[in-house]
């Protein structure tokens, strides 16, 4: 991809503040919405979710998930054509015990702040996504094939 | 759920043109971007996809997916509150053939009419999601379910 694509992509990344997350639920793909924020070291997304939740089971039983970025709907481009990143990873929950927790936690906090109070819910973890494979869609046939890494390093720190 | 949550989940549903669509891909899970109009009949949602496209394929290999339809996001709503809903379904071709193809195709068109160059296409094709259950998340903490018929009875016709 060329320095205006590699532009483009990184604004969407950091521009969106929801993502669909792709989850493997009893043999079946399940898609739910979560809120992202992108790590500051760039080893890829932060999501923070609930034990309860039924994306956070699957997770734990299947790192393997998708996620799916996309412009907001609107404005002068045609829903067929919208700009989206679909990235696959696997994800696993950050321990309270690692060293890069309290970071990752100031970064979410940072782009979430009213998710605050759910940090002392003993229910909720952060999970990191790292990106292994990412499909990016800039317009009507244009499509773009990003190793995970290539793609951490254009998003570069939030 | 009450007559006040049944029009707002149905108004998600009509306002919205994109979903985020949920196949299995390799055994893992894939999330992708597509156009959906509603059904005329009540009997899913349409997409209009290409069988060049990897969705396509995992359709075609394994017919449950998974379709996820969120508010907009920004205004007033927290990122972490936003209305949406998962959707648990079974995705299938509309055949060439069928008796429904001429109303779902002038459907699907009539909300997005510069799709009609791609009905030319021989490997686009119609495929009708038929929900077999769904989560509506109406805010923080509002979780409700609903079986497909319930859905597409609220959702109606478009």
């Amino acid at each position: 991809m060329d320095a205006e694509l590699n532009l483009k992509l990184a604004q969407l990344l950091r521009a969106r503040s929801t993502a669909a997350l792709g989850t493997l639920h009893d043999g079946a793909p399940f898609v739910s919405m979560v809120p992202y924020a992108i790590a500051g070291d760039g080893a890829g997304f932060l999501i923070h979710v609930s034990k309860l939740a039924a994306h956070t089971k699957d997770m734990i039983a299947e790192e393997r998930v998708s996620l799916l970025i996309s412009q907001a709907e609107g404005g002068d481009t045609s829903p067929l054509a919208l700009p989206r990143i679909t990235i696959q990873g696997k994800a696993g929950a950050v321990s309270r015990e690692s060293a890069e927790r309290a970071a990752y936690r100031a970064g979410y906090l940072a782009r979430f702040p009213d998710a605050e109070p759910m940090f002392d819910f003993a229910d909720f973890s952060l999970f990191l996504i790292r990106p292994v494979t990412a499909r990016f869609v800039a317009g009507f046939g244009q499509a773009h094939s990003l190793t995970g890494e290539s793609l951490m390093r254009l998003v570069g720190a939030p």
